[in-house]
């Protein structure tokens, strides 16, 4: 056997562990009871002691050593020279990271989450930040650790979107913030705002989730591959090569939700399901990235399903099954899903003002790990910057910066994952029009084969054997460009707010 | 550490794998979509090996010498020398059996699966034949790699029921034979058949749903260490000590079969909830046997469950819940839930005549593995023992010998235990009456506290700490009788026929 083929059984083995615990994060979010916590998280535990350690063995660096000898590495396919590359880039990581730090910022994060519900839960951010701060310590030190060449930031951010630099990201950040707060200052002082009282009737929960199932169907989800559940947070996850399943969450109060939790998870799970199986159980057999996986939930989520082509063909169906939509016309339903608002909190953000939550987040997580703000000021600076991006003040730190459970988890470098996500959609998606002649047409006639055919020998079938901005540059011939963003706004939604 | 810790600890580990597989074994037959079954299946092979592996490992092996040297075996505590007696007993039967061997029988019975339903499907005995016929030879071989000191069935008999000897279990038949169809006799020709109509109009698979939970929570089912699912073989299984599920199955058609389900895979719930939690992660975390466990569901399931008292207090919210119900009275309800019939199929088999249907199994498997009888005749010899103890003749096999699918798994010796936990069910019972005097009048009030105290201190908690037999013995003073199981009839269907 080969050194590859020899690295490749191990990848396999690795991978098993990672179905398994899939398998358990997923029950432990769908209804296992609640003593069945203590025991599960116990055993995940050890299942990731186990494939921390499967991962970093001297075995493995030998082998890596071995496959990365230059006349074995340029003896290897494209292919395989990718996965030696991703194993060796997790490996050197791994290896960076004391073993104690990672058990002890584990521990950490593990605890602090408790301690974040209940600030929460008391509107006390106090409760919460001493162990922010040994979280923020942790994750600084974690950096040191891992290396960087500019920004230290550089090092955690490297984490979630491979290639991506802080200062890059600082770049769009400044042309786009100013863009996005006259566009919301526009169409919120100048624009109509649509009439949306309807969507908050009494909405059955079996017929939404009749109505879940079909739009999943419509987007070609495939159920022999997969299945829908419900989650407290929606999220997609892979549990082996033939199971790659969606949760979503009803609100009987609100049709919204369901809807497009859905249709978000559809978009990460088809994403999924399209990764060529040559790549199964290697690296390769993932997404590109977080900003590429959410480029996908996005674009179904938004860009198609609140369009209004996807609503024409759409609506029928919805009013057939609630009859609180009989007398809305469909140009209303679409406009009252497309309201754009100064609001407090980002998972509930229209698509237009998302993006300033996500920088706002950005920035100041940016300046923790630089050591230029403290964590004692978070609540004021955070007020601040709503003030400023959105004029909009919390009326109290529950829903200002106690709002997320990113900082407990210790994922700083996360959050620029969301906003990336709907710059890559925008800028794929004016791609695929100009080489989907009949896009609008089609969507209008609910079939979206052409779409997922796109999507799918684009994006898809290539997993991670590109880089992010590689595939980005590879699909559309040009690096991120933040215009085809700001036009699909503008287009949009100076009809929407008939400006 | 001491050699008993390190057993310890190497049976924590082992406890783990066990956990993981129980889940992904739940999680195929509660709704995993259809392609997750060859990547599941794959990796459910590979942790069964790994367990193996774990169990029969040389380290293993000394760790058991050390521990039974008399010495170190003296000094420990008498849960401790019953817990290396057990993983000693498990040590030794492994080794017996060659690597190769086990792989080959694991093989051989999942490929057999598939040739069993397919058989089945097309009522065409031949197409099982030459796999059942493997099967059969394989499960004399693995006898033979046991060793067994008289009848070679013991060999196989001992894995589900610990100490209980083919020649003690022909005795026991040959009494209770002759009982059971002459009784059944008179039951059926002499007695007064009672209507049924009722149980088979359309109820409402929802509420059906309802009156399961309701009935677990009487039975104080804990939920928050379980839940209640569907699967179309219903079936109980412990995930891991805070979390013991249930599954049940509902048809639109006929009444009983979601709510005995229920209560039956609640009875095993109960004991799995019920062992002492000392006893977690070691061999004593389980229930005594296979018959010791049917014991619990068939108590729950039948001597309760279609008991005349409980009825009187359960039927009035079997009424509210189904108008189909508001006519029948309590008594004709009861009786109707209790009809007894020469069937076909054992699981739909009542109280009564289902002992006779696993008899005619032992009698048949024995002479199996003894080679008295051919796999070729099988179907012959069914149809003919069907005729002599039940009068009635399989139109085809599909509901004759292809019924179960306990052969196509290779669980020769496992029949018995059905019948064994009737038996045992009704000597504890009776034992129960005589130390819970008000037992009727608290059944009527609905309140099973004192029954289910008396089980959980007598025998769930206990769990495999004694071997069956003499459990039986310290609970209710003798060995296993009969007559406490045929005293229960008579006194029963004797009233219910009006005999």
């Amino acid at each position: 056997m080969g050194y590859i083929e020899k690295l490749k059984e191990k990848l396999k083995d690795i991978s098993k562990y990672h179905q398994i615990m899939s398998l358990m994060h997923w029950d432990l979010e769908t209804g296992a009871p609640e003593r069945s916590f203590e025991y599960a998280s116990n055993t995940l535990g050890e299942l990731s002691g186990k494939i921390y350690r499967m991962e970093t063995s001297e075995e493995m660096g030998d082998l890596i050593n071995k496959l990365t000898q230059k006349n074995e590495y340029d003896n290897l396919s494209e292919n395989d020279k990718r996965i030696v590359d991703l194993v060796k880039k997790d490996y050197e990581r791994y290896r960076k990271l004391p073993e104690e730090f990672v058990k002890d910022l584990t521990k950490t994060t593990s605890n602090a989450q408790k301690y974040w519900v209940e600030a929460r839960k008391n509107n006390d951010f106090s409760i919460f930040q001493p162990y922010l701060e040994k979280i923020v310590k942790m994750s600084i030190q974690q950096a040191e650790y891992l290396g960087y060449d500019g920004n230290r930031y550089d090092a955690l951010l490297d984490m979630y979107e491979p290639g991506m630099k802080t200062k890059e990201l600082k770049g769009i950040i400044e042309d786009l913030k100013i863009r996005l707060v006259d566009f919301v200052n526009d169409l919120t002082e100048k624009g109509t705002k649509p009439e949306e009282d309807f969507l908050f009737e009494k909405y059955d929960l079996n017929k939404q989730k009749e109505i879940s199932i079909k739009v999943l169907e419509l987007m070609s989800y495939n159920f022999k591959a997969g299945r829908l559940d419900v989650a407290a947070h929606p999220f997609t996850i892979r549990i082996n090569p033939g199971d790659v399943r969606i949760t979503t969450r009803y609100q009987e109060k609100d049709i919204r939700d369901s809807f497009f939790s859905t249709v978000h998870e559809g978009g990460h799970a088809l994403y999924e399901q399209g990764i060529s199986n040559e790549f199964v159980d290697t690296p390769l057999y993932d997404g590109a990235s977080m900003g590429i996986h959410e480029s996908q939930s996005r674009f179904w989520e938004n860009i198609l399903g609140r369009s209004y082509d996807f609503w024409k063909y759409f609506y029928p169906e919805m009013q057939k099954t609630f009859d609180q939509l009989k007398d809305v016309s469909v140009e209303d339903f679409y406009k009252a899903i497309n309201i754009v608002e100064k609001s407090l909190i980002r998972v509930d953000a229209d698509e237009v003002t998302y993006n300033l939550h996500v920088m706002l987040r950005f920035e100041i997580e940016e300046a923790l790990i630089n050591e230029r703000i403290k964590v004692e000021d978070l609540p004021k600076i955070w007020n601040e910057k709503m003030k400023e991006y959105l004029d909009i003040v919390p009326e109290n730190d529950s829903v200002g910066v106690l709002q997320d459970v990113h900082w407990a988890h210790g994922s700083f470098g996360y959050f620029p994952s969301y906003m990336l996500g709907n710059l890559f959609s925008a800028q794929f998606y004016h791609k695929m029009k100009e080489e989907i002649p009949d896009y609008d047409k089609m969507i209008r006639r609910g079939d979206f084969s052409s779409i997922l055919n796109w999507l799918r020998s684009n994006i898809h079938k290539h997993g991670k054997k590109y880089e992010p901005n590689e595939l980005l540059r590879k699909v559309t011939g040009e690096k991120l460009n933040v215009d085809y963003f700001m036009d699909y706004l503008k287009e949009k939604y100076s009809k929407v707010y008939k400006l």
